[in-house]
């Protein structure tokens, strides 16, 4: 198996809610947007972020019919400083996102906040002194203090 | 707010367990290993999965105290054939993962698998044929029929 994720994909309760977070309140493009079905965001060199509208997203994994939500996830965005942080949370709180954690000095050494999307994915935002990504894409970590 | 994602962070309750499925099972090289506390594997240009510990994750995050377990989402590597599929599942199956959903044609109109890793995050591998990466790391997908 490579060791290569290509798509994240999220069973979504709310796709016109997440339409309405992603696209008209952050200003993202969709890759791909299959109304009532599937919304696409590409979020990477090759990588797409999926909203699955949830009670396809449970069908296709053959589940027990309860539409699942999301939980145990987060996805991160890095920012450039403690500064770019604070603004994204508010451009995010603008849009209809809601503040989990304010921006905060984090345990990792740096600055971060998490943010729910209206269907409740939980984005954290961080500066992280300790993260650097290289020309070629390879992603250089400090140890955890 | 960039359209970007950097990291995938899931609560894993078995460290031990996911170490020995990534790393020992599968051959993947972690960037950063915190014995207890976070497991980290590069999986993309830029892209990183954390593998971090639920209860921390849970505490991270200012939960209830639960340990959270993930739901609600799925991993997804591109084969480039569905025969890639078959092995890699095959893989995935000797390194201790669960067959969700065996291989088997997918409304997509490609070919597709759901494998759960020990902690229960579910991979989907596919092939398909809708999908390309151009160079620059542009995502072409074709509209679902």
């Amino acid at each position: 198996m490579h060791q290569r994720a290509d798509f994240i994909t999220l069973a979504t309760a709310d796709l016109d809610a997440a339409r309405a977070f992603y696209a008209a309140g952050l200003g993202w493009s969709p890759l791909l947007d299959v109304p009532g079905e599937i919304l696409f965001f590409q979020v990477g060199h090759g990588l797409v972020l999926g909203l699955f509208e949830a009670s396809a997203f449970d069908a296709d994994l053959g589940g027990p019919g309860s539409p699942p939500a999301v939980s145990g996830v987060t996805l991160s965005q890095n920012a450039a400083s403690a500064a770019e942080v604070d603004v994204t949370v508010e451009r995010m709180h603008a849009a209809g996102g809601v503040v989990v954690k304010p921006p905060q000095n984090a345990a990792f050494g740096g600055y971060h906040a998490h943010v729910a999307d209206p269907n409740g994915v939980v984005w954290e935002i961080a500066f992280n002194p300790g993260w650097s990504v290289e020309a070629d894409g390879t992603v250089r970590l400090q140890p955890v203090e």
